[in-house]
């Protein structure tokens, strides 16, 4: 599977997640070219303000893999992470990330604290910005404007 | 209980974390003067490097209580939190976050990210910092001179 394969899945648990009334957000954390684990956000179903995606996605592929560290893995998420999820990222030592739509008032990355743009950022993630943007803020305005 | 004796049970934590061989951090989520949740870092033992004590208590708090929102909850950890754990502490609408030792090396609050310190910062807990310091510090520096 291909880099746009591998958000078509992310994109495939945002839709999924919105399907189940959450905010649609999905991930997938791909190792060697396989997918090891898939989500969508899942905080209202878990009553977890932690259940975001990429949380989700870290901690059932280190289960998957038995190892805290996820070397040369890549994670793909439609939106850009949150603070909380892009320090995961880091910790976890994930390789690549691949993130979608671009967010001003929550995101982690680009903007706020920017988490991987400090020395006391241990590891920095190769990070690649607007893969399948459209598709992913598609979904959230759908979502937000159904809400309304 | 008091004060002193919620970060007595985060300490405790610790030294049971530091005991498995994990790096002693310790937590504990207060509500109504009652404790919800007690966790120390089980990052080894989970495999899963998001398995910090913090995270720990904001996920069997909010499975506890069924609820996503920990209004009006108080956590103690002995350790600054890291900026993952800090964005957590925002996301689940923790009132106030007692910590010990600074990490100067970690800490995403009075430094590096400084995560409350932003406009995206949806929600910023009161924070008090060097609750039990002392004592949080020799557990992790016994720790790591152990290791040494």
């Amino acid at each position: 599977m291909g880099f746009d394969t591998h958000m078509d899945v992310a994109l495939e648990e945002a839709r999924a997640a919105g399907a189940r009334g959450e905010v649609p957000v999905g991930a997938a954390l791909v190792l060697d070219g396989a997918v090891v684990a898939r989500a969508g956000n899942r905080c209202r179903e878990l009553a977890d303000a932690t259940a975001h995606a990429e949380m989700l996605v870290i901690r059932a592929a280190s289960r998957a893999l038995g190892r805290e560290r996820l070397d040369g893995a890549a994670l793909y998420v439609t939106l850009e992470p949150c603070p909380m999820c892009a320090a995961a990222i880091s910790a976890a030592r994930v390789a690549r990330l691949y993130y979608g739509a671009a967010d001003p008032k929550s995101g982690g990355v680009a903007q706020g604290p920017r988490i991987f743009d400090h020395p006391q950022c241990h590891h920095v993630p190769e990070v690649y910005d607007g893969v399948g943007a459209s598709a992913a803020a598609a979904l959230l305005e759908e979502f937000f404007a159904a809400k309304r």
